[in-house]
């Protein structure tokens, strides 16, 4: 049979970080191309122990079908706690638990886009959604990044020359790929300008307690009295990514929306997961186990700082990370970033190309990124010193 | 702000059965309404002993992140044990690991249908998959029951006068809600009437393994060596409905499609639910597990016989049902649908009316649905009984 597929995943194409992922997997190779939390990060312990006795106890709760919108336990929590600690949610909001955060980009994307509308996006972005976005044939318009966030007077150019705008996507902390974080007044610029031309914010949070140097901002969502964003919440980077379980927090008609087409989609979220995860949160001391993360991802990151101080400058330049899991590293002119990466896989070192990032793959790009939340510190002191190699070959040849 | 919501989005409603639902919680009530397994059908202790072991053993395995087509081990051994018990899945076959079997029609529709195509299913139908197809706008073509499944008459001038039909969407074993077995004639007629319109089949059976009279039929999809059929396979009502995991069999091309656009749903379907899945299947004896859960429903289907033919009849007429967990139920001519059910409602018993699985709500009705898996045995006594008194009571006034 010759099959006919829809319009809009005849778009997709395979991306070229699956391409640098199969090498990945290859054991003689360093991956410093993945986004996974590191191994001693995963309170596996507690979780065994909650696990144990809830199905000691109440099987049939982690086993029978349960709501759409989630756990109720673990909504009225969620609900409390992000108001409490991070002033995250109105009264006009509710919470909907997601099978992984990725859910909710794709419930809202769904809730709200006809084909061929636009999302505003940060450019680079994550890959992830940036696909799913496309799987909806948005247009997508990619904002260039400043060191402090996207660009502002590019945006407010974008609002009033693209034609049905229907939201912008940001990840204002530590963002994928770039590591930028978004400063507060951006933050205040970024939600007048949506409000001003009636556009909503979809604002994707999974590394914000991730912050390794200074203080955590407040997120856009904490000052949104006009009821235009929707927070992407996530335990993958906090407790476990296998487990899939995220939250929206937004304007009650649209998580509706996106509750009718999540039954659709998956009828409700893994159960056993979302009462593990509330039990973990309220059982346990949630926020020593966030200043726990902390502590070990802020060892990785001085590892990696001085790892590139020694072996990648001067050529090659970073852009400030000082939450999350990536690095973004800028070439220096006349170095081609293709080949820069095709060298360093030749050395059996994974990083990703910065092309797989943008709105259009096709763009001129200078930059690869970094992960180090996943190797070792062998592998990431090797991984460094080869990429080193790599660029001074290139660059002093 | 007035938030503008798809097209896609607009066309959705809030179904007839959610309204019932809400009465069915209220403990005070008898919920005949469900879809639920059996809390005796669920192998908890296995599944205990088994995440104990693992969580002791390799915790990171069932924590990570994971790849999007699902856990090797469980897509291998899905392959062999499907082909060598069931005689499903080719050379040209892959499968796919899904959050449900739920997702299976999302996915599938979302890489086929373009908006406005059709979509062929029985009436009356699964109301999850209905609305799921509904949310690509679908335009849905209910083709009606015989007691030996699909009319094959108007399938086949469907076929005939419907424009851009891309699949047909069939429950083969005791379809929800009509309980209704597609006879081996008519698979075969099915099959070769999709072959010649170059029409895909979605073959969906969650209940192919909970048969309680005779022999079961082979599946539509282990006489495809065509490539035209996606089957969708469930551990639901055979494992667990709350670990969310399911599994698609089909062409390879077709499932690389699907999961490209899983890739942007979920990312992967829970791991450690899908460890949990595969060393069930692996460890224990799941021929004997199966063989204990018919057995479970078995006695619960006779005491509903029972039950109808002392109750009901000979007002109320019911389709054979010799598998699954519903019963389809028939009102005397005369009797309104609508009024019966919320009469029962009256007498704090739950069923659900008919119209909700049509592919219009709007059509005229005779039936509601029984489900007898999930009441025990005393609450389906009471509540047979309360609707004998529900009928006695309109006819005979």
């Amino acid at each position: 049979m010759e099959y006919k597929f829809s319009d809009r995943v005849l778009t997709l194409k395979p991306s070229a970080i699956r391409e640098i992922f199969k090498y990945a997997a290859d054991p003689s190779y360093v991956s410093l191309s993945a986004g996974n939390p590191a191994p001693e990060a995963f309170p596996s312990k507690q979780l065994a122990a909650i696990s144990a006795k809830l199905m000691e106890e109440e099987p049939i709760l982690a086993l029978q079908y349960s709501t759409t919108e989630g756990y109720p336990p673990l909504l009225q929590h969620l609900k409390e706690y992000m108001k409490s600690s991070r002033n995250i949610g109105t009264e006009d909001d509710g919470v909907l638990v997601t099978s992984g955060a990725q859910q909710i980009m794709d419930l809202f994307t769904k809730s709200i886009l006809n084909e061929g509308e636009t999302v505003i996006c940060e450019a680079p972005s994550f890959i992830g959604s940036l696909n799913d976005f496309r799987s909806y044939k948005a247009k997508l318009v990619g904002i260039p990044m400043d060191t402090d966030g996207m660009n502002m007077e590019a945006l407010e150019k974008a609002l009033e020359t693209e034609k049905n705008v229907k939201f912008i996507y940001t990840i204002p902390n530590f963002q994928n790929p770039s590591g930028i974080t978004m400063s507060l007044e951006k933050r205040h610029r970024l939600y007048e300008l949506a409000k001003a031309h009636d556009v909503m914010i979809l604002e994707d949070n999974p590394y914000g307690d991730l912050y390794y140097e200074g203080e955590p901002l407040p997120s856009i969502k904490s000052f949104d009295t006009d009821g235009i964003v929707i927070y992407a919440g996530s335990f993958s980077k906090v407790i476990s990514p296998g487990m899939r379980v995220g939250y929206a927090i937004g304007p009650k008609p649209v998580l509706a929306k996106m509750t009718v087409c999540k039954q659709g989609q998956d009828v409700h979220t893994n159960i056993w997961s979302q009462v593990l995860c509330y039990r973990f949160m309220t059982e346990y001391d949630f926020d020593a186990h966030l200043a726990g993360l902390r502590k070990i991802y802020t060892k990785k990151r001085a590892l990696l700082l001085d790892l590139m101080e020694k072996h990648l400058a001067p050529y090659i330049t970073w852009d400030p990370f000082n939450g999350g899991l990536f690095a973004w590293c800028h070439l220096p002119k006349g170095v081609d970033m293709m080949e820069f990466v095709q060298k360093a896989l030749e050395k059996k070192v994974c990083v990703v190309p910065g092309t797989a990032f943008l709105t259009d793959e096709n763009e001129p790009c200078d930059a690869f990124r970094i992960n180090f939340s996943t190797p070792t510190d062998e592998q990431l002191t090797k991984g460094i010193t080869l990429l080193g190699e790599t660029i001074r070959e290139m660059v002093e040849k």
